[in-house]
């Protein structure tokens, strides 16, 4: 049980690597997304409904959805990457499945596939009220590894 | 030429329509981004650079980009749609073609096709350095008309 | 166990509906695909391997593998819809994460949201060789249902 | 005129490998497709209607108007490459724009951008009838640039 515990967070390397990067990116912390699990292959992220994310009718825009979307999805792929590596997002596709609406939305991007160039990940962002979740955006993701850019 | 820019111009009631719902998505104003042209099928919104709609190394986000190219897109669309309508993104696809940078980023967002239901749509980011133009990103999106929500 | 079983086959009307459309698909027949499962929201397409449904370096040919995709998704998603309706295919994403290899490969369509207008399905296609089935292509389709087009 | 019809003609090389390469594709011979132009960084692909190649209500099936597509986008890619390496589709999106109807139907791939491991390109096709074109599908396609596997 503790071993299975183990096994589903990244080593404590890899979760301070991926936290120190996301705190990096400004569009996170004014969206007010942060991060709640990595896994190997499996991050999740969750973002709080205020207005200053929605559309014009209240729901989650789906810029929004997507942003978190892909983010979940890229450091999915970045728990399986070498140290001294990077991810780019080579391209996405979203399908907003239902309004989201919720407390919160959360984004879970996980790792269909990893090669050595390129990286597939599955999107899932979930609507969450009263802690019932409805899927309300479905997409995949296609990244590529990089060597970490010169300082 | 006077004719020539009429025709380029959405016609005043649709540009309020659509002005008034922009100024509504509470995400485009966190952001920082405006709206810059209306034309029939053809939507221009652009984004400002600054640290907080960037990624880990300062080039804009994928979510901001996307977010942007959304709208642009969903506009777009909606410039052909009777008065009593409304638009829905159903799904897009981007490729993220080079690292967003420049002095302000331009999502252009056009009709390729505009149907009873189902309208779908180009969408292009360019980054914008001194006046200098060059493609970012490049996506593909569909989107539903449906009838206004009730009050 | 029994109403398991038949729970997941579909209704011997849905089934008879959608092999009758099949087998008037062209494309499908000068394949060589046959439909193996019928479920409600979901459809099984197998295509054997043979010269001619391959690429130039004799794997599976993208064309064909998306193509038993598609239609594997457009009949998981009819197997959905009332008796005097169609459906169409408004677009897909397919992603071919491996070389398609095997004695055949199966197209698995799988309804992830059913709406009044749209559907939404997922797309897997497995090689299988001497039984071991692997993951050689991955997708997302959207599909619109419309009245039967009078004859 | 002249220097403009060269630049619109790849090199007889790359015509003479992209047509070796197609021949070798048993699944654009089995649907009767058949290259019509190749430039650089544009490539053309033609397919004559028989209902072998259509779907169950006697248009073109999306399978074969995506299979010419996607290899129109692929030569396309491949006309820009080096002469020891090979292209691989990475994934494509498609909408289906329209009922495909016509005596031929013919896919345009452009290259949109081209990377040292990357390229994308634009997919579009046209249905043609008695001379007209009307587009039918437009796509979007990620390719990579791979060694030419030993032999």
């Amino acid at each position: 049980m503790e071993e299975q515990a183990q096994r589903e967070q990244a080593s404590p390397e890899v979760q301070a690597r991926i936290r120190t990067s996301f705190d990096r990116q400004g569009l996170m912390g004014l969206l007010g997304a942060r991060i709640t699990r990595i896994a190997p292959g499996r991050v999740h992220i969750v973002l709080p409904s205020r207005p200053e994310v929605a559309q014009q009718h209240g729901y989650f825009h789906a810029g929004a959805t997507s942003a978190i979307a892909d983010t979940a999805g890229g450091y999915a792929a970045f728990t399986l990457f070498p140290e001294d590596t990077d991810v780019l997002t080579v391209e996405y596709k979203i399908n907003l499945l239902a309004p989201a609406v919720g407390d919160h939305i959360e984004a879970v991007g996980t790792v269909l596939k990893s090669g050595r160039t390129l990286t597939v990940c599955q999107l899932e962002v979930f609507g969450v009220q009263d802690g019932r979740r409805s899927l309300v955006a479905n997409g995949q993701q296609t990244l590529i590894r990089v060597n970490r850019p010169e300082r």
